[in-house]
């Protein structure tokens, strides 16, 4: 189930359909292509909090989500990793991403199971966990 | 369908069958493994074309590409990152890429439906549509 | 198939069930998550052998596993792409992963067949081959 994002919008908000929820537990999701902005966080284990970092202009190489559920709520979790103009790489921990003047092709997969994350103490974040 | 290539193949030339054609309405692809060289590009809106640099021996950390059409004739859309000899990344838009004496193992996933690539003027480029 | 790695776990200790054996002919691993340290090696033609380095915590963005066959044993080949607190991303193939304090969600794709991997002169190395 590919699908191009473009036209302004942000790919953080995925195409109806394509959230967790009554009618999908749960799902994976790849892509590719250009953005304007990218925010991308570095979890930093003493603040239990992400340090965030803005990116103007990417080619992104590689964008991986896991939806699932966390207390009863969807819960998303991406990273992703783009090239600048001069080709260097950046990428991390996704806070937000806005498409605006590029396309971003993505593929959902669907699991038939519903899968939660749960605090692991011994991590200090959470964990996923299969039913 | 997992396929390894190597032996001075061109990962760009992919393999009989895994072009989008009569029984392959539009599928998608990724990979790893290593190149001999790759010319990335970084599109400039301005020009309406990517700008190309080469880079050599590179560890790829990821290939993702769909294969889908435009104007009725198979269009092919990828993007990779790799790792130089001192691991620091780079990528973007694949413009070409040479296996040579490397080994690239590539998943192909097919699709049932076919994708087409559309001009969006608002975006200033091709956004791929569902049908 | 996705689950999560965390609490200590080491994912190149894959979680049971998911090594190539008598059930499962062979597999492929994506994956992205947080990990305390990664080896990395860049393959040495000259020395028919990976120079390694190590990196502490980064954000891996991908990682990209075949889980195939050698010479009758199982045969893992991954490589791996991440970035650190300034979000430069750095990547290669992977000769060793720790998770430790972070989490890693991988998603397992079983095939059906069994690959083999094969020495090709012509490369200097493994080359991945459908039944």
């Amino acid at each position: 189930m590919p699908d191009g994002l473009g036209g302004g919008g942000q790919s953080h908000r995925l195409p109806r359909g394509a959230h967790p929820g009554r009618n999908i537990p749960s799902a994976g999701v790849s892509g590719f292509g250009f953005v304007e902005k990218a925010r991308f966080g570095f979890f930093n284990h003493a603040k239990g909090a992400y340090d965030p970092d803005d990116f103007h202009r990417l080619e992104i190489t590689n964008l991986d989500r896991t939806l699932a559920w966390k207390k009863g709520r969807p819960s998303v979790h991406s990273h992703a990793s783009g090239g600048g103009v001069l080709f260097g790489v950046v990428g991390g921990h996704i806070l937000a991403l806005t498409v605006a003047r590029g396309s971003l092709e993505i593929t959902v997969t669907l699991h038939s199971e519903r899968f939660d994350r749960r605090t692991e103490l011994s991590v200090g974040g959470y964990v996923l966990h299969l039913p």
